[in-house]
């Protein structure tokens, strides 16, 4: 039973205390948030106990730290974490700034972290069964790559001004699925941008749909569909097409039932909500950053992977700007 | 190029004239019908010319005859015809009577008969599949059967009036069916039939919802589900369950196109129209009947058949009147 | 925070004890099993204690019991709990014996005791909301209703002699589910069951497949196809059929990944093990006696329920038996 | 009934003739190929006689043409017809030239041609019931677009040597496609293409494989995903992203049977052979061009169409060489 700190008590936190204290390997003692009404329910909850990051970093006995903060405290708290010697649980993005997060990398590589970079989309049964039939060769060779990932309804414009921008926000996780699926790193990219959805968004900056081409150097593609709002629901899609045939994991719904009717069938919603859809994908990042802690395994997802998937995310916000196509 | 001559020119014998016209093997020659109007018109249609019965039998270059007339008829003309020396193409069913039928099975055994009983739902390309697949052993060996044949909406109260009832007219085709994938005879005959849709399909002596349970021999149950109103269009499906898994044909939609909204799919309509659903299965039965010309293939469906469902649709209605199973 | 008993610390046990110790309203205080160590470790886990039945109905703590002992012992349990006054959460059957149970409803009805019986599939969210939707008329009325429940592999031997046979012990969930959706009583029932999976489930005087027919007065027909081994996974699925169209709830799959090839697609695996399946439901029995104990709810499923469906599967034992219909 | 002269007896010829003499409005009168037996062949089928373009052209029974000779000679045998006042159905594509195309058509322009350009998937009733409802505003505005067209095997490498190159021969389709259901002129496009199927494909100085996007002037944007060999067969889908919802066209399949076993559910094959996956479209076609003659339509497609299609797959190849975006 290892000891773990939670940094963050927010929507996500939550959802990561849940999983430690339903983990019979893991066990959550101590919470950490600036709100400290909040850290103070969510330690109550787990039978934990309310801390400071100094705290919780100075316990020898507390073998991994979650850090689920704000965003732009990602980098700091995971390499405070890990300079104290421990594992390192961090929520995606590992930062938005790529110059910042490489630097942090080498450091992060000179004193050997354990740090697990937490796309949680890797860890969801049905993208986890794509992924391991395709290298397992059920289809032959992967030779391009299709993924939707369309939200419900945009974000509200105050968190879109601050957000990065939808590649950096949005579309990373995309990136890095991306990345795990064709199995070589990307040496092109396009991406064409637009203003669809609401106006403000463009005022603020940014764009709220987008697709982007992928090109690796043997030419495998990968086409990346991007909206911050479809008028269905959560769209969460992968289609792999190999040499010999095309594997792809489709929606999840709220139920199998269907209404059949003089005007055909009718079947239920996409199961809309982030955290309902990806249950199962955040629950087995615990369980992995319980195997990280044992040493059973090395981080699925590192800080590499982080910079990688960022560095996509600047090179499409760069060609979605510019038009043009940006060599890596 | 064989000559046919085809008796009844009504909705039927539309659809088999045509796909005669249209098999390389076959040549409509003879168009007889009581209604002038409609003989000339389908003879003028495909180049054939307007005949009695009896011009049509007695003319040496006719090899088949195409028995599409009225369902009180089929068994005379059929007779007729294949006493004449021709192959002989019955619409189903065979005859509504029982006994009248088995005394003419004996005449046409002793005759040496070519007769092909057109049950048109075995050259439906999905129920040939799954029965190719059941008889190659794709799932085991055979235990149950659910047959579900539900029409659109229920014909004119006239037509249930002389129809022989619903075993006899509508699950006909479902015992022929079931007898088809069966693969053994029936022993025993349990039905229960309602009257849900239109309390004058009551009043006129008749059911218009049944189910029936068929069992053989060795203990294979089959299930029918029989609607003459389905509310949501022609469902036609079988599930056939073996000892190493299931086979089951799906209904047909008129396309693939769905809609995705906030409230989920929405699929498209059911194929609802006979002659269209089946429109395949015709054009296979006029092969079918050029390959029993030919001499190339044995009636798929013959007399026997005719009659060992009757046979099944008699116990059926005896059953759901009693109460009582009904064993064979 | 309701303080509730568990009598009974086997399979079935455990899962209500996870799921009353993970709903919020809920404290597993108390545990019982005549196997000690059993007991010990399923208390140690939720941090309750060790009891005795005696013990646990004394303690005026308990507000509620939920019996998962072994189905003899349902019955006498239940009563007890009820004498003492605590609401009862009672595992599927009430007993297997129709007469006793008709005695026990009457005194459970004398002295008002608040007893749920746990029929989990009316808990699952599919099944729940074909329910809710045939009730709110989305399909116009009810005509007829087809449940298919095939399990994946049968129970060892040894069970199925002591189970009271394949109506009381396997189709009794469905008879639940029939009386649930078809707003009526069941007046008559008939039965054709087979010995088709395993010659020595026939020795032990049982059957392995079967299908029923239940009628209710106003003539809505119900299908029930069960099977103890499918030879393809957990088979649970129902189509309703209405004046105006058809609900049905199909499977769950394992994942919603497919893969194309030269031969078609392949679809993932039914989900076969129960207690995966129905997991959504289990939690949701928590969460409805935490309503029933808070006087929110009546219970959804009572004793006089458990009567009807045990009438229900005598009658059709004895249909099978004998090859005639019994009237209820 | 309109005669009509058909050029070119090859194998998309014989299915324009079947379709003609299967149309009651339209008569086979003529056939024209420089290959007399196949011409004669075709001709005798139909009961049409052997002819020269300029017999055909000459007779002023002749109402239309119908082109499907050699792709180099459509231009010239297109407005050869129409400078003799014949209606014109000119298979795809009009040219694989763009300036020879543009100038063409401002003489078709002039003399005022009846053209119709034959682009069957417009005909084909998935895509076709997904433009209306898209036009019908069922999902809102349309924001994005995705058309997946991958064959099934690739052609054969002569025939590439000539093709024009993938956007032209193949992907033409999709550029019209796209045209059609995007309701705006495409501005900008860029496109990567790769050789991973056959290297005697890149040898030919040509790619197998290709993701293009367009986008339009108010920022709409369409994914094209190409391939000359999927690995499971011939897929032909579109999604159609708007504000309101998605509406998609699905595969065809060779059957509505699916096995379910231990390792889950095998569907049927895609409908591969694209005269078989379009056979309707081209009956739609012969329909269509009896309509123009007859005045009742204008041509669904026209030679301007044609030319703007040619235009983007020019744009898609310059972009896929020179790895620049190209505005149009």
């Amino acid at each position: 039973m290892h000891d773990i700190a939670l940094i963050g008590a927010g929507r996500i936190g939550k959802i990561h205390a849940a999983n430690i204290a339903a983990n019979p390997r893991l066990r959550l003692s101590r919470v950490v948030d600036p709100f400290a009404d909040a850290a103070a329910a969510l330690a109550a909850e787990h039978g934990a106990t309310v801390s400071s990051v100094e705290e919780a970093l100075a316990d020898p006995a507390i073998r991994g730290v979650v850090v689920a903060s704000s965003t732009d405290t990602h980098l700091d708290y995971s390499l405070a974490a890990a300079e104290a010697g421990k594992a390192v649980f961090c929520e995606k993005p590992l930062d938005q700034d790529l110059a910042r997060a490489s630097k942090a990398a080498e450091r992060l590589e000179a004193i050997g972290a354990k740090l697990f970079l937490a796309f949680n989309r890797r860890f969801d049964p049905n993208f986890a069964s794509l992924q391991a039939r395709l290298a397992g060769g059920e289809v032959g060779t992967l030779e391009t790559l299709h993924i939707i990932s369309h939200d419900p309804s945009p974000p509200p414009i105050e968190y879109v001004r601050v957000s990065g921008g939808i590649f950096k926000d949005m579309v990373i996780h995309d990136f890095d699925m991306a990345r795990w699926l064709l199995g070589e790193e990307v040496t092109e990219v396009f991406a064409s941008s637009s203003v669809l959805i609401d106006p403000a968004i463009g005022e603020a900056g940014d764009a709220d749909t987008a697709k982007t081409i992928l090109r690796t150097a043997s030419g495998r593609l990968c086409v990346i569909s991007s909206s911050r709002r479809s008028g269905y629901g959560y769209d969460q899609r992968i289609e792999a097409f190999g040499s010999k045939g095309m594997i792809r994991a489709q929606n999840q719904l709220e139920s199998t039932v269907e209404t059949w009717g003089e005007n055909g069938s009718a079947g239920d919603k996409l199961q809309n909500f982030f955290l309902d859809r990806y249950a199962v994908a955040y629950a087995r990042e615990a369980a992995h950053f319980a195997d990280v802690i044992d040493g059973k395994a090395a981080p699925l997802i590192g800080y590499t992977d982080g910079v990688r998937a960022l560095a996509l995310a600047e090179a499409a916000a760069k060609s979605a700007a510019s038009g043009e196509l940006v060599r890596l």
